[in-house]
């Protein structure tokens, strides 16, 4: 059974027990405290040298670090990745706006302002008026897609979603008013009455 | 034939660039400078509403941005994108990690010490320092893994390749010392040396 390195507050973990979870799929988790520092140990620079959670330790020893090619690799051959070609590449593309224009912002902002002491958070204040600007944009094009579909890619349920719910469905410990997003609500609850749905240990 | 909108001073573009030219793939390129604001137009957030640089456009006005999902449509089926189900989780892994822990601060750094006017790169000169400390933890990921592998992934030229090749050559621009990093210049030289190889138009 693979075992998942991963901080239960995180939402990056959260995409493959959510998607490990939907498919049924055995995995054991190790809980570890990102704000701790061990992810900077030896120990588990090791594991990932990039020193993030999640990391994916397969039975035979192989270790797989990235959320997403995590969540890649557990659906491979499920209907969580569509098998047109073209919605696939579609899929990928919504993984890496994920990655690249929602995370930073939504993510990081969640982050500073739920996990981190207040006097620690000082340091960091300045930004927040760039992570909400930037979050809400990335809303605002998932708001904009949602009003169109239902699903991100292919009419159904797929990592797009995953990828994306990991953090939006949480968006308000950042900040974010997700009450002017009603799209965005409406996808946020079909996708918590998908088959096998858990939610955010640690939320 | 695709249509790829690009601005050819972009890494980003450019792995869609280099993708079609290892493969043989016809591809049609419109070029946009990406400073002048025509991304944030509504003619072209018609095309991606996200508003960036590349954006695939289909024979059938299908449209795909994202420059990793464009490398990735663009190459399935091809020796690019290995069968290996384990291999292939690992190449999207560093197509991951160049979104995240790469770009942000080596394509960065970049953009803003080679494009933008001295007195406009005022405004970001203080955080050049965080720029190069992250950028170099990246390039130190590559170094220690291509210490032990000619490629990234599966022991041949991979999407892996083509996404961290875009800026990791061009790193000097952005103040980056690659003589510090010999694995990674000699694969960067192997990179070069790949059938049907392109320079960057406007490096």
């Amino acid at each position: 059974m693979p075992t998942l390195y991963q901080d239960p507050r995180s939402g990056n973990c959260y995409k493959a027990v959510l998607t490990a979870a939907h498919l049924g799929l055995p995995l054991t988790t190790v809980d570890i405290d990102v704000t701790s520092g061990y992810t900077r140990t030896p120990a588990f620079l090791a594991k990932n040298p990039n020193g993030r959670v999640p990391t994916l330790v397969l039975d035979d020893g192989r270790i797989l670090p990235e959320s997403n090619a995590i969540a890649w690799y557990l659906a491979e051959g499920s209907h969580l990745i569509p098998t047109d070609r073209f919605a696939r590449a579609q899929m990928l593309q919504w993984m890496f706006f994920e990655q690249y224009s929602h995370e930073p912002y939504i993510a990081v902002a969640r982050f500073w302002m739920k996990f981190v002491p207040k006097e620690k958070l000082r340091e960091k204040e300045h930004l927040i008026p760039d992570w909400h600007a930037r979050g809400n944009a990335a809303l605002g094009v998932m708001e904009d897609h949602l009003k169109k579909s239902d699903w991100f890619v292919a009419g159904h349920y797929s990592l797009a979603d995953i990828a994306l719910f990991a953090y939006t469905h949480c968006a308000e410990d950042g900040g974010f008013n997700l009450k002017t997003y009603p799209a965005v609500g409406a996808w946020l609850a079909r996708v918590a009455g998908t088959k096998n749905f858990v939610k955010m240990t640690s939320a």
